[in-house]
């Protein structure tokens, strides 16, 4: 195996500057070999000075930009780690990872940056505050109103971080809170900060982000958590055990710092009680089993830990994943021929030999021998190898090990159920997870057992032979979709989209009349100022402004146009065309006009003909009809300026105007946005 | 002072009996004559068989229901308890509240209740899961796809509420709750648990909530929290003292239970730099301040503790402002002439007294004074007055006492600042609040210093001339906006409308082929099964399935139609008409087709024109032009039954299809969302 050369003394990044630490610090061993690798140590290092810095420069500079300014920073920054991908490999192989495990941690991690980078410019405003919801009328002459929003929080987020994915577990916790605006100080779990260390090297070599926005702290946390306050946030990832002890930190409780916290957890795959060994979903399970306890040699906080399976086919279930399990080549992590690699260390290797022998106490051992290792390259006592391990519980249901001892390896238990119910229970008594897997290809079952487990999970995932290719798998946390779980995984959330960017955000409901409102949401609402003075399409987005209203009309709608419309579309609906009919509808008292006609003579009426800066009508939110219109009512049109969204990088915007149909006694029969791209200038700039 | 009889021993329902505990209990006198009014404790009592007999009996039931069923029992609990709400009136005497106090503690829970059961109808489906967030495919193929759903917890929700609001804080927490589908166990601070127990007699006599919804401890919490686990939900309201070690309970801890912690805080209300004596904005200010000084006698956790003014109208602040708290009529709660009744006890009339004296080690006393009582009514010595007391801090940057230090009662802190940027610095040494306000009429002090105060605040109110008759004020949580604040507020977060059903759910990403997401979802979308035996427009909700399909068309547009419909409805924008005009747009070649021409020949494409189930179209969602429609081009449109909504007691329901229209090469050239109310039954039922 390449070794990488002599152990290089790890530093930590902060408070300006690369800094060592007192002393040698620990050493770091190959995992796979054993060699020296690093030395690791954050001895002396003034952590309450690097909290400090990270919220007076990181913090103020992050915040001038919008969160579209920091989305395109993210994205630079996962383009060109992607290209240097070839570097982290290298100095994976000394965490004991496989090339395909170290695909997950570079390029899992690399592409959920890239992923929020694109995602937080499509789904959030381009823009230094996020309106959330809708504006909430508090009164009835809108002179008083409410609307939500969400601001940066002002302090550092602190991410402590598990050994197991150096990579995607840094990349995927900076990347919302960056996109949020708060500076992140990184905490790698000190077994393999070297690859963290050295992602964190080249981000700040790129010269993207302002300074103080990425520290990083190789070594022990020290009084790191005694600094923190209200305006913080606390990640953490790992064992239970750990997480519990911060948590209950001083300066935690005190300051009511919002600590999110997601820890291993005995996760479930279940076989449905229809997948027979004679089906796909059989030969789909057996395949994720021995997957996901070999992928990464079984240390993912996702990993299938119990193997819930009908009583009936257990047997078969037992003979066919031992059988695979059996013919998985262990060895050198960059040994082609190898499938899985070495465990982080010795020591954890120790400690994974007696969590089984916990589990053991209340269930056999069924395939692989926990004490012998099997090598296809690699040196079995220098190396921290282990074969997978299966282990068989009889009675699941009285047994309290298998749900509740994490064997942090290539490890399972299988455990027999009876029926639907007893599988839910079972799943259950993990007391928590962070996922849970059903393969079946029966709507009822995926309908009981998804239900069931779903109170006690972050995320469930179906398999069966529709998804048999594009499935991503059970152990797979995605960027769109949440990743924690109540209980022992630790009752916390990440990801899940935007919704992980606003984990780093303040909620405010902000009270006010309109005309004030509007200057801190950003958005106008019905009662606040308006200007009329020139059509709004006829200004870009350099002269439109908040408020900016076109009252147009009145236009009558008669029956002959009603009729007209409907031989035209073909939409001859009886509401429009038989009087008798219409009244018998419980909505409507005669015959009345089609919404769609409604919404078409209002762009009639609102419409500016010649070439200018509204380019174009690229959709509509929220239509609703809200009273009847009929033959011989009047209707006026109003249409405001609500929204301003430039888009980087283009010479044009999103707008997004509130437009409101009143008829001849101004009761509002239709509501909706209309949405428009603008142009930056008129004449459109050459792109 | 009218008494209300001999002193009753408080009860608590646990475990599905009304249960006394051992011994005689601890006396309570009434708060503004001294005399004994209840006893309470709860000593012996099987807090853990309670929280079982709620997650066994109590969530079974509730989650057998569906939303609205839920939301409608409480809509009936709102108004009977409206009906006898003098009863709670005479007992809130007792607190110390005045009827005006009473009308905020007793009215305004109930209507938040209320407000709960009809928002929840309006915004949240008929079901017993909430889908969140759209649905995320994750193939290309739609095999394979994720969405997002919220479930009830499985727990209890525990509720630790303060002694000042015994209605509206019970009330305000489990109708959320009880929303969700979680059972709630209420514990009420024992110096007013006399009004609370009332009101839950009175409840539990309607026999609307199935048992084992709510339960009441009357007395110490004693082990209850011991026996928490991961599916329970703490929730917490009074003293950060208290919170912060209840939060620090091992079975919080070890559990990862969710807990909600609204702490009183310090908080700031702001008079703009532009608020100058002479302005209308200066007097509503004064009015406020005393206002919120002396409702509830200043035992508010909204209540405004630290009045930031400019320097240059400091002077003419504090004469004003004292001048109306000296004329504050202050006596017995039940005298029509007092306007402030008295503190909840002597011993919180000590306390009071006490924090004033630290406050006063760094400012001076410059309105009222803390030890000498002035009655209309009432024994000064018998019930808990206090008159109000201002304070003035000269120097409020270095001072820390009166940022830190919450007399809770009628006392607050007057400070000059020199700046924006001063009033913002002085709001956040407060270290998180729950609320903050700002007098105001000037837009860019709106913006500097409410985007200042946000990330510190949970709510913030803009005051002005505008709303000054329509504002709710600083005090007032509302339903339908988060309360609570980051850091010394506790940070927690309640109420926000539907956000606070929410807190009491655990949301799961369901990953799966679509299939078999559906019956989980209860949601249909793209490559889930799909049914085309019958016109879906002909089925009542009795036929109706997701997944109805219709596909209509095509039909060709051709540059007749476009022009028809120009000169139809008056949209002649140019990319419809002139061809190069189209082409010089970023977004077209040539000229296009209106996109409501499009939706509307779409409507004339799928529409059923006879009387049937499908009543009408009330609105459009989510509607985006994806490509641009050429002459010539022909277009296909599909409908698809993606929601069902059934109206609890009425005879229709709500529908949503999902609509895309397709060109002659299978682009997408739009999609959207119809929104129709559909028939239960055909011919409709009678109403």
């Amino acid at each position: 195996m390449l070794d990488t050369g002599p152990p290089r003394r790890l530093e930590s990044y902060l408070d300006g500057a690369w800094r060592a630490g007192q002393g040698e610090g620990r050493p770091l061993a190959n995992a796979a070999t054993g060699a020296p690798h690093a030395r690791v140590g954050a001895e002396g290092l003034d952590l309450a000075a690097a909290l400090a810095w990270g919220r007076a420069a990181g913090g103020t500079a992050l915040r001038r930009h919008t969160i579209h300014e920091r989305a395109l920073m993210l994205k630079a920054i996962g383009l060109k780690l992607m290209e240097q991908k070839e570097d982290f490999y290298v100095e994976s192989f000394a965490t004991g990872a496989t090339r395909a495990d170290g695909w997950i941690d570079i390029e899992g991690g690399i592409g959920t940056m890239l992923t929020y980078a694109s995602r937080a410019r499509r789904e959030l405003p381009n823009a230094r505050i996020i309106p959330e919801g809708a504006v909430e009328p508090l009164s009835t002459d809108a002179t008083f109103s409410a609307q939500h929003i969400l601001t940066p929080l002002t302090g550092v987020a602190v991410h402590i971080n598990a050994f197991n994915f150096p990579v995607w577990g840094m990349l995927e916790k900076i990347a919302p809170a960056l996109i949020a605006g708060m500076p992140c100080l990184v905490k790698p779990a000190s077994q393999t900060a070297y690859l963290t260390e050295l992602v964190v090297r080249r981000i700040l070599e790129m010269d993207i982000l302002p300074d103080g926005a990425l520290q990083l702290l190789c070594g022990a946390a020290g009084d790191l958590l005694d600094h923190v306050d209200g305006q913080d946030v606390v990640t953490f990832t790992g064992s239970a055990a750990t997480g519990r002890s911060l948590r209950a930190r001083p300066a935690i409780l005190d300051n009511s710092v919002r600590f999110t916290m997601e820890a291993d957890s005995l996760n479930a795959a279940i076989l449905g009680p229809d997948a027979g060994p004679d089906t796909p979903e059989f030969d789909l399970f057996v395949k994720e089993c021995a997957r996901e306890m070999t992928a990464k040699a079984g240390q993912k906080c996702t990993a299938i830990r119990r193997i819930l399976v009908p009583a009936a086919h257990e047997d078969a279930l037992v003979a066919a994943l031992s059988a695979r399990l059996a013919k998985t080549p262990v060895g050198l992590p960059d040994d082609e021929a190898v499938r899985m690699g070495a465990l982080v260390s010795l020591n954890d290797r120790d400690g994974v030999r007696a969590r089984i022998a916990e589990i053991a106490a209340e269930a056999e051992v069924v395939g692989g021998a926990p004490s012998d290792v099997a090598l296809v390259s690699g040196d079995a006592e220098a190396g921290a190898f282990l074969n997978p391990v299966l282990l068989r519980c009889a009675d699941p249901l009285s047994a309290e090990a298998p749900h509740a001892v994490e064997a942090f390896g290539p490890v399972a238990t299988v455990m027999p159920y009876a029926d639907t119910g007893e599988a839910v229970a079972l799943a259950r008594k993990g007391r928590g997870s962070l996922v849970s897997s059903l393969f079946t290809d029966d709507p009822g079952v995926a309908e009981d057992i998804v239900l069931g487990l779903a109170p006690f999970h972050g995320r469930v995932m179906i398999g069966n032979r529709d998804s048999a290719k594009s499935s991503t798998g059970h152990g797979a946390p995605l960027a769109p979709l949440v990743h924690g779980g109540p209980g022992r995984a630790g009752g916390g959330e990440e990801l899940g989209g935007m919704r992980g960017v606003k984990h780093f955000m303040q909620r405010t409901a902000v009270q006010g009349t309109p005309r004030l409102l509007t200057p801190v949401t950003r958005q106008w609402s019905e009662g606040a100022a308006t200007r009329t003075d020139d059509h709004p399409f006829r200004k870009s987005l350099a002269e439109l402004r908040l408020g900016d209203q076109l009252t147009a009309g009145p236009r009558e709608i008669t029956r002959a146009d009603v009729e007209h419309f409907a031989a035209f579309t073909g939409d001859t609906f009886y509401a429009h065309m038989d009087s008798a009919a219409a009244a018998a509808n419980p909505f409507f008292d005669d015959r009345v006009a089609h919404g769609y006609l409604i919404v078409s003579f209002a762009a009639g009426m609102f419409v500016q003909p010649d070439p200018g800066p509204v380019l174009a009508n690229y959709g509509v939110d929220d239509l609703r009809f809200l009273a009847p219109v009929y033959f011989g009512d009047s209707l006026t049109v109003r249409l405001t300026c609500k929204q301003i969204d430039p888009r980087e990088g283009a010479v044009y915007g999103e707008v997004r105007w509130d437009a409101r149909i009143t008829n001849q006694t101004d009761e509002v029969v239709a509501q909706y946005d209309v949405l428009t791209m603008v142009a930056k200038e008129w004449p459109l700039a050459a792109e």
